[in-house]
């Protein structure tokens, strides 16, 4: 604790000597805010439910499937070498730490033994070669370990956090005239979910009841000490995911402790011009990823803070950020045209990263200008909340002038808005054209009605943007639409095997990655989860 | 403690059960007395000396040297990733344990670090890929250590012990725009030895202070709670191993518990028939490894028992292991054919294991019947010494039978004695007979003559058949030429930069490897270290 506070101070003191918008003493209290809504972790231990085989499939997710060949008990019986690169599954997706005993079962160990233990999400992740790697991101994500024993018996204990289902153990060598039995194979399984969440209606169809479990174990795995958006890979708290977990978290477990961390560490280490980085890292101590600026997602912190006093009451913590949400919607006007409408190449050229999805190609105008016009309706209610209209008065006639810049993207003609110079139709935009408001309702449903049978349209490439999609059909009506796409998007997941919802799904190609190597795509991801939101917030919709 | 003791207690039980010959209660005192005299190691941090780089150099041992090109301070200053594969040298051999502390020098850690280090005790170690690796030993002996770092800044401990001089450390994976910087890299140096030995006489030559030396650092190393065979590699005791460094620290770092802890550790764990096994392992409580029987390494016991009862003259624990020395010359009449000549296709029928060297091809009739002989003798003296001669008077006649027949193998014609039916002409067989007495003293020097200039001998190919090569030199009055050859032996490994002298060792082959492989051999190696022997009891030899 002391030592922390020493690294907040010296964090504080740069920032400080910068010129900082919010002053240091604010952030302290902020990040001290944080230290104190921090979770205490719960620990289950779980163990393994079976030995496995990774068999290729041409009908299974990425074209691998594992099949259960063995229990546990026999494979605990069994001297290890004829069983190396074996397979354990157990049986969901958990995160926390592995531990091991072994034990010499031919002669005693005479030269030390080394094995390799490879985790993964899903069963195709362990049947590809990791190596040579072709991804984007760290190599090092991925989840291989080696272990070098010069004792037995032994009780190993990996020190790595690992977040996995199946479990394959290699040999990589060994002295001659002997063998070994592994045994008392356990995880601990660590979570800051508390509640339990209520059950579904009874009249809500297995598909639905289905979703709905993927999704709270989908968030249950990310809710750690802060809303990790995957707990095998990144591992950090964005903006984008804690809105989307925040949201499902309301509607399930409701640890809101957890939310309010998060709104506080993100302020805490805020630029200091007082705008937000998109993410936190926690260790040693909060601490963001220079340089980056993601301008869409520091404007959803604003709808995340408002969905937290909503759904607490807690107004203390609103009023305590109210100035970091004030701040983040004066961007708004800085790359605007004449007419109000975003210009993204003067952005981008201002270092601004423009997300809205996970899709190459994807022309971002129309989505993000709906996006900024969403941001200051949600903070117009925040403000409401808090008493404190009259400090974002101004945003009103802006968003009327954003609103009447947004609506010549609209093509009458195909009943579709079109985004940029390339006047693409994508889903993107249809649906930030909805959010925001700035398609009538009639609009609305012709556009989604449109795009839905639309061949070149862009798709989305990750169920983040399927939220919106979701969100979108509800707000102009199409319920029954909205159910459906459900069903098929994460009920093809859960079709597929899904334990968790992936971060990366197009039912068309299911070794799409954002990093060029499926494997290190994250297979449980926060953003993946919000059915549960929808499932729960409309039961009438999505329970009959 | 506890946990100890009820090991050694269901240990011994299972001997009881099987007959034991010494019986439970003292295999119990035998071991309590070991832990009793285990010695605490001494600690000390040690700091690397320079940054080198391997290079492959026909004039350097094994191909390659290492050539300092930079300070540790500029690598300390340097981001790491232009850096990679970096050589650390620590400018001597050191066992134990390794940090270091890293940090971020370019943006925050954003996703996984993965470093390999790789320790090695000579440069061609570095410089050979370990896969695919063609040794007969276990691959894990290789040092070779993968690190996953997912925040930082960190202090990074490797719990495995390691021995080496040099260092690679190579960047495996890490996130794209960030760099790191290691600093503060420490070894803490682990060894038993407490004591200085003293200093060489003034008029010792710089080649034999180098010997020395460098034979000091050898044993220093492999002094650690048992007299370790290899700190790298094997890292057990050894009888044979034993015998020879307590020879050497008897006359240099006087370490006696170290040596009556391996006594006591070999009987408490030897055989239900009382027979000892050739090593023996320390964790997770006193071992051995069943099955293997290395007769002459048995019979060397007594020898090791001897001098320790001469150098400390510690009758207590003499008597008290006298069984067990007693015990083991009972095998000498096993497998010898009606003349007294041992028949070593029975023996080796039998399960034994006759070693004398590592030289493929050698014939060991000689060799194991002159260390029969010589531990036939040692038996006496130590019986003398006593006070139990009456109970081994048997072995008197004994000698004299064995030596009778050892002269049949004597070749008047060459001066050489010959081993087996193929009557081979071997270093060893000569050494063995001079040692044992077989030999006149003319005969012995005239053989040893003889042998040096002999083309088809037989040669030794380790420091261990030297050591007895030196001692049959020493024995026979060729005083020079003892000087000589160990100028020529471990003084060659001196110039070729050995900081602790080697396993294996032919001046011819730089590459010999018991085991396929020429960096799986230890580089600094238990039976290596007698030069430290003979250079402080022979001064007049060595020293002048």
């Amino acid at each position: 604790m002391i030592k922390t506070l020493i690294v907040f101070f010296s964090l504080i003191s740069s920032i400080a000597s910068a010129q900082d918008y919010y002053g240091v003493e604010l952030r302290e209290r902020w990040l001290l805010k944080a230290e104190k809504s921090k979770p205490q972790l719960s620990a289950e231990i779980k163990k393994p439910k079976a030995v496995v085989k990774l068999i290729e499939d041409q009908n299974s997710f990425q074209g691998w499937k594992a099949e259960k060949v063995g229990a546990i008990s026999d494979f605990y019986e069994k001297s290890f070498k004829s069983q190396s690169s074996t397979v354990i599954d157990f049986g969901e997706h958990l995160t926390g730490y592995f531990t091991f005993s072994i034990k010499a079962s031919q002669n005693a160990l005479h030269g030390p033994l080394r094995l390799k233990l490879i985790f993964g999400e899903v069963p195709a992740e362990l049947a590809t070669p990791f190596d040579p790697y072709p991804g984007t991101l760290s190599r090092a994500w991925l989840q291989d370990e080696i272990v070098t024993l010069t004792e037995l018996p032994a009780k190993v204990a990996l020190s790595r956090r690992m977040s996995f289902r199946y479990l394959k153990i290699e040999l990589l060598a060994s002295p001659s005239n002997f063998d070994f039995k592994i045994s008392d194979i356990q995880f601990k399984s660590v979570t800051s979910v508390v509640n339990r969440p209520d059950s579904l209606s009874s009249s809500a169809s297995p598909m639905i009841v289905a979703i709905d479990k993927v999704g709270l174990s989908t968030l249950k795995e990310c809710m750690q000490t802060v809303y990790e958006d995957g707990p095998k890979r990144d591992r950090r708290l964005w903006t984008g995911d804690l809105y989307l977990e925040a949201l499902a978290n309301a509607y399930s477990f409701k640890n809101h402790d957890l939310t309010k961390r998060c709104l506080y560490l993100l302020a805490g280490v805020s630029k200091p011009s007082g705008f937000l980085y998109p993410c936190v890292f926690e260790a040693p101590e909060p601490h963001t990823q220079e340089g980056g600026f993601l301008f869409e997602y520091s404007l959803l912190y604003n709808a995340a803070l408002k969905e937290y006093v909503i759904a607490t009451n807690d107004k203390e913590t609103g009023l305590d950020l109210w100035p970091v949400a004030k701040r983040q919607v004066e961007n708004i006007s800085k790359h605007l045209d004449a007419n109000g409408l975003l210009n993204t190449q003067r952005a981008e050229r201002d270092g601004w990263w423009l997300f809205v999805d996970w899709r190459e190609g994807l022309e971002k105008q129309a989505s993000v200008q709906g996006i900024m016009i969403f941001s200051i309706q949600e903070t117009l209610a925040l403000a409401k909340l808090l008493g404190k209209e009259n400090e974002v008065a101004y945003l009103k006639e802006l968003e009327t002038r954003m609103t009447k810049a947004a609506r010549t993207l609209y093509n009458k003609e195909s009943g579709l808005f079109l985004s940029g110079s390339a006047k693409q139709v994508s889903f993107a935009s249809q649906c930030w054209m909805i959010i925001s408001g700035v398609a009538s309702k009639a609009e609305a449903q012709s556009a989604l009605k449109a795009i839905a049978i639309k061949k070149d349209a862009v798709k989305p490439g990750t169920p983040y943007l399927m939220h919106y999609y979701i969100t979108a059909l509800i707000k102009c009506g199409l319920n029954k639409e909205a159910k459906s796409v459900m069903e098929d998007y994460w009920g093809g997941m859960v079709k597929k095997g899904a334990d968790t919802f992936w971060e990366a799904y197009d039912p068309d190609n299911e070794k799409l990655s954002p990093y060029n190597f499926f494997p290190i795509n994250s297979y449980c991801h926060a953003w993946s989860c919000t059915p549960v939101y929808f499932i729960r917030k409309y039961p009438a919709i999505f329970q009959k």
